[in-house]
């Protein structure tokens, strides 16, 4: 079934020990559509400026990621510039340039509206609830993703983006600021009162953790010696699992398992190199390779 | 084959939002004996003043934890006081009175000096350097763990411990500490280069890490929502590790997989009480329950 993602198209200046890259591309819409056109078609709805390379316009459409969806407008692209220290695990804003990503209303093609997947990545929550409405059919699955800064300033319409998706994908201290609990477990739990079937805790290096209500999975990073960029690994994660979700007819505990693996997969691949680098040489094979290497690390045999 | 421990036997005064208890019995040594005796005798070597209740002796006897290596001299039972706050991640030390534990210089019991496996728990290096040296014949598995006090202090004695393991327990931040590096799988690699040819980097509620040099092996703690105490997890995990290792005859990597999960799901059950209570009532068959759960929330199907 056909995947639709809303999210942003950005040009990124990564900073990190090793290296500096300048307009690189970025954001959640992209590294989504990446990491899912392994699997699926993507629709990716989004905005960038009359500024924004062809040349990344291109690639997207070689790998089968449809830009019906994507506006070009007059105005600089969305910039963000962020810094890592030798510690990967923290990241710093240096410079968020809005640029067309400021005005942005999601504007649903025709052909998307009955999107059998959606994919509410990381914007306004406002703006998450526009593109829900404009669905003509209540897709079979649809999923979201946020950050910290809505949580602090547009928490009501983003509890209202959660009574509206399955699959609410959260990293850890977040999950911790909206339930108000340490305990992760607990947290997901309380957010899943809030809306959501599911709840997928991103904990970074140490993977993630799904919970379903009656059934829970965690899964290990897939464990890296060299993260070169961390940049979009969320993003990589959610594209991996809803790339592979999108394509079964019949959503089950064993398929949300694997997509989950997917979502590792991806995302482990991502952080390999600056930006999108990765994907531009990545193949499928490879994907499937990691993925039966992770079923060796964490697959024991019962007594 | 028999499992020797040497280790710590403490009374425990531990302060949480919840409860706070004093003189509970606690200690590296005990914990890990707790654990381990759910699947093998265990030979206790350790050290307690006339003041150690002897409720808590007949307690180890019931279990088949052998004690002719335990001492029992004059002065008081080594004394801990610990305060856990809301996020149970983070442990203050409040008071250590080392009692007779300051002068403890371990003798083996002859019949201990053959012990096919044999774990060095948490005590000043130079200790577990000198038991290492009581052996008579090198146990089939060498085992230890430390904490970042004698890293701190006594680096030279413990490098030396390194060299003399098979495997090396040890927790996130001290294998950042030793190794100099932040990356969990970098560290581990390090610290395998100084002897141990495995190390298993304990993460508290994030599971822990095998790394074996050709292999490597992942596992969630079990989830949880209610951490009552965490004192003795590490030992415990230690514990229901090497305490089913030692039943087998041949260790093989899946034997050394079932063997981390049964030590997740020990020290899983460690935290949900107080001291060494859970211990108290729980019994071997929920111990295999919750192993095969761990399955369930782990496991995927390859496509």
């Amino acid at each position: 079934m056909s995947l639709v993602v809303v999210g942003s198209i950005a040009l990124d200046t990564v900073i990190n020990p090793f290296k500096k890259a300048v307009d690189a591309l970025g954001g959640s819409g992209t590294y989504f559509s990446y990491a899912a056109s392994y699997f699926n078609e993507v629709r990716l709805v989004g905005v960038v400026g009359r500024d924004f390379p062809v040349k990344y316009l291109k690639e997207m459409k070689s790998r089968d990621i449809d830009l019906a969806g994507l506006e070009i407008v007059d105005g600089p692209t969305f910039r963000w510039t962020g810094e890592y220290k030798f510690d990967m695990n923290v990241r710093e804003t240096k410079k968020l340039a809005l640029g067309v990503f400021a005005d942005f209303k999601p504007v649903l093609p025709a052909a998307y509206k009955k999107a059998g997947y959606l994919f509410l990545g990381n914007i306004n929550p406002g703006l998450q609830l526009d593109v829900l409405k404009q669905m003509e059919t209540r897709p079979a699955l649809v999923a979201c993703d946020t950050i910290d800064f809505y949580i602090k300033t547009d928490l009501q319409k983003l509890l209202k983006v959660f009574k509206n998706v399955d699959i609410l994908f959260i990293n850890d201290s977040e999950a911790r600021e909206i339930s108000g609990v340490s305990n992760l477990i607990t947290a997901g739990k309380k957010i899943m009162k809030l809306g959501p079937k599911m709840v997928i805790i991103k904990k970074g290096e140490h993977g993630c953790l799904l919970m379903a209500g009656s059934w829970n999975f965690a899964a290990p990073a897939y464990p890296l010696e060299n993260v070169f960029d961390p940049t979009g690994a969320g993003d990589s994660f959610a594209g991996g699992f809803m790339g592979y979700i999108s394509t079964i007819r019949k959503v089950s505990e064993a398929e949300i398992k694997r997509a989950l693996i997917f979502g590792t997969v991806t995302a482990s691949y991502c952080v390999e190199k600056f930006s999108v680098d990765r994907f531009r040489t990545l193949t499928k094979p490879q994907i499937d390779r990691r993925f039966r290497e992770i079923k060796k690390i964490t697959h024991f045999d019962t007594v």
